[in-house]
C-alpha cells in the first residue's frame, strides 16, 4: 500500500476550493497549504524551529542548488535533507527544471538531457530525467518532482508543444527510474498559456502512476488573470483524489484565486525574499517597513499576529532595517511566513464552512484590491 | 535604599576570583557574568529569545551608536531599550567614550566636552559627561557608564595622566548630572599601562558614590599579560562590595585570567563577530567551520552543547557558510554565546567549590594553551 494519500475532506459549494489532507511518511499536511522555500537546505534567514513555529507543515528544497552545492552525495551522507536541516515534516524537492531554464546559464536541451552551466563555478553539467530522480532520492525528500522542459513565454506554439510533449516523455522516464517506495513522484503539467495544450498534457499525465500533479511554467511574467485562467482550465482534468500543486506561486491573492480554482499546494520565495527586503504582508496590504512614518510608531506591524516580529514595535523594526541589522530580515521573514500560514489556515476554515468566496472578498477588501477577474 | 546591590557569595581561596550576585531593578545577575553586546539595540544575528536561551542574564547597548541612530529620544519614545528590544533583564550602556576615541572620526577633547564626527552622516556631534548621562537615562539602561577619556596606547605619560585626571573629573560631573534612582552609575578606571596611575585613579574613584567600577582602556592592542597585570594591580583598590567590570574583554582565556584577578563582569563582540565569520569557540579550541575537512562530518560542533547549532552536523554548518546562507552566522552566533555563558557558569561553580585554579588549568589544556604568565 502506498505511503502517500490525498484525502478530500470537503469542497466549497461556490468555488472549486478543496479542503484535504496529504499524508506522507513524514506526517500529514492540511491542504490548501503553503510550503516555505529552503533553496539551499535552509529557509533563508530563520532556524528550523522558527519555520515550524510559523505553522508550516511542509517545506521545499531545490535539487538544482543542492546538487551543485554541497552535492547530493554529501547531502545523503549528512542524513539527507531531513537529517541536515532537522525538519521533521514532509519535504518536496523540485527537479531542477525551472532553475535550469530560468537562471542565466548557457544550455542545450536534447531529448536525452538538459545541459547547463553551473552558476557557481561555470562548469558544464548535464541533467537527465533519470539523474534528477537519482539526486532527489539521495536528498531523501518525500515528494520528488519530475524533470520538465520549461520554456520562456511568449514562445511560438511549436516550441510550447515540443516542450510539453518532451515533458510528458520525461515524466515517464522519471517514473521508470524511481526506486524508493517512501518517495512520491509528482508530474508537472506544461503547455504555456493555451488551455487546449494544458488540458491535453493534464489528461496524458493523469493516466500515469503519479501521487500528485503540478501546474508548472506559470508565474513567469504573465498577467495574474492568465495564470488563473490556465489553472482553472487545467484542474478539472487532474485526478480528484490526488493533490494539485501550483509551482512558484505567489502573492496571497494568487494563492486564494488559485485555491478557488482547485489548487492544494503552493511554494514561493515571496514571503522570505520580501521579508529580507523590508516588505511585510499584512491584512491591510503590503507595508514598507523603512517608511519614515514608522520612526516612532509604538504599534506592532499587526495587532493580532502572534509572531515574534509583532511583539516588537514598528519603530524598532524600522530601526533594524535602517541600521542594516540582521534581526530586521530575520523578524520580517518570520512575520511573512507566519502571515502566509495564517491565510492558509483561514482559507481552510472558510472552505470547511462554505464561506470561501466571502472570505476572499473580505481579504481583497483589506488588501485594497478589486477583483482581478471580470 | 538603593535599587542596586552586589552581594559577595564566596571567594576562591587560591585566586582573586569572586562569586557574587548583582541586583538591579530588572533582576539579578550571577557573577562572574558575560554580557552579550547589542550595539545598535540588537545582539547581532539573533532574536531576543535566542539571546535569553543562551543563559545570558544581562546585555549591553552602545550609547554612541544609539544616540546617532535612531536617536535617544526615539529610543525613549519606543519604550527605552527594554521596550524596544523586549529584553527583560538588566541592561548596561556604555558612555560613548570608547567609540568616540576608537572609531575613525575627527575629534577634539576639551575639559568641557568631546567633539566628534558622526560615522553615519559626517555631522559634528558634541558630547559632554552630562549629555552622556542624559542620553543613557533616555535609553533607560539599568547601568550607565561615565563618560571617560580613552587614549590610544602607547602614549606619553603626561597624556595618560591628563586623560586619567580628566576622566575622574568627568566621572564626578556624571554623578552630579544623574537624576534616575533606577539607574546605577559605574565609574571607569583609566591610567594606561602604569600600575601606579591605575591605583591612584581607582582610589580616587572609590571615594565617590558609584554602584560599580570598571577597568577601561584595555584590550586595545596590548599583550594579554599587560592587561592581566593592570587588572591585578587595580582590583585590590576597588571596593569589595561593588561589582568590577573589565570593559571590552575578551577571549575565553582572558575572562578566566581576569576573573582570577577579581573581575566580575565582561562584555565583548568576539562571540558574535567571530560567529558571523565562521569561527566557533569550543572546549578543544577555536574551530574554523569553513575547513574542508568538515564537508561530510556528521558530528556536532560540540557533543554536549545544548544549543541549536550543535543539534546540526558540522557538515551542514560548513555548507551554510560556503553557500553564504544567513543561517550559518545565526547558528554560530548562538553557539558562541552559549559557549561563553557555559564557561561563565562553570567558572562560578568552580569558585564556589574552591577549584577555580584547577578549572582554569583544565580549560587551558583543552584550548591547547600554556600559561600566559610566567
Ligand atoms: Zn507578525
Ligand atoms: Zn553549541
Amino acid at each position: 500500500m502506498s505511503q502517500f494519500s490525498y484525502q478530500l475532506l470537503s469542497q466549497d459549494l461556490e468555488t472549486g476550493a478543496r479542503r484535504g489532507v496529504f499524508s506522507t511518511p513524514h506526517g500529514t499536511v492540511q491542504t490548501p497549504a503553503f510550503m516555505p522555500v529552503g533553496t539551499q537546505g535552509t529557509v533563508k534567514g530563520v532556524t528550523i524551529d522558527q519555520v515550524a513555529a510559523t505553522g508550516a507543515e511542509m517545506i521545499l528544497g531545490n535539487t538544482y542548488h543542492l546538487a551543485l552545492r554541497p552535492g547530493h552525495e554529501t547531502v545523503r551522507r549528512l542524513g539527507g535533507l531531513h537529517g541536515m536541516t532537522l525538519w521533521e515534516g514532509p519535504i518536496l524537492t523540485d527537479s531542477g527544471g525551472f532553475q535550469i531554464f530560468s537562471l542565466e546559464s548557457i544550455r542545450e536541451i536534447t531529448e536525452q538531457q538538459a545541459t547547463f552551466r553551473s552558476h557557481i563555478d561555470g562548469s558544464i553539467v548535464q541533467l537527465t530525467p533519470e539523474h534528477s530522480i537519482e539526486i532527489q532520492e539521495s536528498l531523501g525528500s518525500d515528494v520528488a518532482m519530475v524533470l520538465d522542459h520549461v520554456v520562456a513565454l511568449p514562445a511560438p506554439r511549436s516550441t510550447v508543444v515540443d516542450a510539453m510533449e518532451r515533458s510528458i516523455r520525461w515524466a515517464g522516464r522519471c517514473l521508470n527510474a524511481a526506486t524508493r517506495d517512501d518517495q512520491a513522484r509528482f508530474a508537472i503539467v506544461q503547455g504555456g498559456l493555451e488551455a487546449e495544450l494544458r488540458i491535453q498534457c493534464a489528461k496524458e499525465l493523469a493516466t500515469m502512476d503519479f501521487e500528485g500533479f503540478a501546474v508548472g511554467g506559470l508565474s513567469v511574467g504573465e498577467a495574474p488573470s492568465e495564470m488563473y485562467r490556465i489553472t482553472a482550465a487545467t484542474c478539472p482534468h487532474l485526478p480528484a483524489d490526488k493533490p494539485r500543486y501550483l509551482m512558484g506561486v505567489g502573492r496571497p491573492i494568487d494563492l486564494l484565486e488559485s485555491i478557488a480554482r482547485g489548487i492544494d499546494l503552493f511554494d514561493c520565495v515571496m514571503p522570505t525574499r520580501n521579508g529580507r527586503n523590508a516588505m511585510a504582508f499584512t491584512d491591510r496590504g503590503n507595508v514598507k517597513i523603512r517608511n519614515a512614518t514608522y520612526r516612532e510608531d509604538t504599534r506592532p506591524l499587526e495587532e493580532h499576529c502572534p509572531c515574534l516580529a509583532c511583539r516588537h514595535s514598528l519603530g524598532y523594526l524600522r530601526h533594524l532595517f535602517v541600521a542594516k541589522e540582521m534581526l530586521g530580515p530575520i523578524l520580517l521573514t518570520i512575520h511573512n511566513l507566519t502571515y502566509y500560514q495564517r491565510v492558509m489556515s483561514e482559507a481552510r476554515a472558510a472552505i470547511e464552512n462554505n464561506t470561501f468566496a466571502q472570505y476572499v472578498r473580505e481579504k481583497k477588501a483589506g488588501w485594497g484590491m478589486v477583483d482581478e477577474l471580470p
